[in-house]
């Protein structure tokens, strides 16, 4: 595929993600149904449902060959990712959409034959768009994010959630050695305030390619890293931790926090 | 006291906070100087001691009997809460302030021999300000904020630092049994969450009287609970842990995790 057809796709995805949001604005005003999924942890509106079929007939009417990936349903039975793919989280921490009616994203990752091409995280109440086509730049509401810089841990702002902090005693440790540690709640908020430089890594046990497919894009154009907390490359097609750093702290969490030797 | 000077003290206070504000922004157009207090996560810059130079020029020159306790120094010898009390963080957040330029607050709370008269907490990049005046409610940006519901721990989302998880075991557990939690890294804003109810409860074990003062009359103000981790009363003039909660849940942090007999 040409540049050109990728920058038609990129601003499609960046008009679909705006219309969303606005969807998503509006509906705060009304009430909200919520169900429960496996657990009362993971909250899920009808919301997310609507938007996501909102994404998958506008993808299907516009792209008729691509495939989705959606978390609430739309293409659970793709197994390869062959040919362009959309891997989409329609609200992204469902949970603060629910309790706080903010520090919720919309997110858009688009693979083609598994490599990254558009990543888009959308803050929908703080209005921050972070865009990314590869090997162009990626933007914040449209100004040109610097590459990341170098970090260490014991100057490093870490986004990590407790709940996995009580589970695992590599990250017992890296609390305690690093400057501080924040957790707002949705996963592609927590890669967007890395690729701000708000925060300087992020570290998870465990998401869904939809949580993390438009992230690694945006991180992988600044210059920061990203694999699975044991360093292995991601797998777009299965749950997976992960680790998210800038250039040196991710090797210095690699080397002295999750594979030491 | 009367109710007329209440007001008169509280429209002052709030010019001085949005004057305050607007130093503050202008500075993040600077080059800001860090400085290093006793450890490395706790940084103040320039701008901490120059707001609260601020404050205590115009509250001394508007109303010379009052007295002043403030984290840069201001009346560090103060042994006594009697007369009126003007309690001061002039940037509660400095980390943040410094990493991420946002998600730092003015924290302004006065008392009258002891007693909470008048609470202000603005998140200066975020444009919000929380305000009460003690028997009149709790507003936000001038919107009067609705009481605190009741809550419990299972669909709480708790605020708290993994850094104090990592060192007392009663948080593990409730980290286990709630819903889920949240770390913005700022005192007053973890506190004014809890008042916006965009989270249910704020657990730390170690603040000083700035980061609380102002917290403790907005959390009262619209019926939520705050003491010591243990329960006790909170002592304005030392350093303390903190239970601030929901009413409901309030209780059952007190009887199922920190004071269980």
């Amino acid at each position: 595929m040409s540049n050109n057809d990728w920058h038609f796709i990129a601003n499609k995805a960046k008009s679909l993600v705006n219309e969303a949001a606005q969807q998503i604005k509006k509906s705060l005003k009304n009430e909200r149904i919520v169900e429960y999924k496996s657990n009362p942890n993971d909250l899920v509106t009808e919301m997310d449902k609507q938007i996501e079929s909102f994404f998958d007939e506008e993808i299907k009417k516009e792209f008729p060959s691509h495939l989705i990936l959606g978390e609430e349903g739309a293409g659970k039975e793709i197994s390869t990712l062959d040919g362009t793919v959309w891997i989409i989280d329609p609200i992204d921490g469902t949970t603060n959409f629910v309790h706080q009616q903010r520090h919720f994203a919309i997110s858009v990752g688009i693979y083609e034959d598994g490599v990254g091409k558009v990543g888009i995280i959308f803050d929908v109440m703080a209005d921050e768009l972070f865009m990314a086509v590869a090997g162009e730049g990626a933007f914040l509401n449209g100004v040109k994010l610097p590459s990341l810089n170098e970090a260490i841990v014991k100057e490093a702002l870490i986004a990590v959630n407790s709940g996995w902090i009580i589970k695992d005693e590599r990250l017992i440790s890296l609390v305690r050695d690093c400057r501080g540690t924040r957790a707002y709640g949705a996963a592609a908020i927590e890669m967007a305030s890395v690729c701000a430089n708000r925060t300087d890594a992020y570290i998870s046990l465990n998401l869904s390619p939809w949580d993390f497919a438009a992230g690694a894009i945006l991180i992988k154009e600044l210059g920061g890293k990203i694999t699975t907390v044991e360093g292995n490359e991601l797998n777009l097609l299965k749950p997976s931790s992960i680790c998210v750093a800038k250039p040196g702290l991710y090797e210095q969490l690699q080397s002295h926090y999750f594979n030491r030797k």
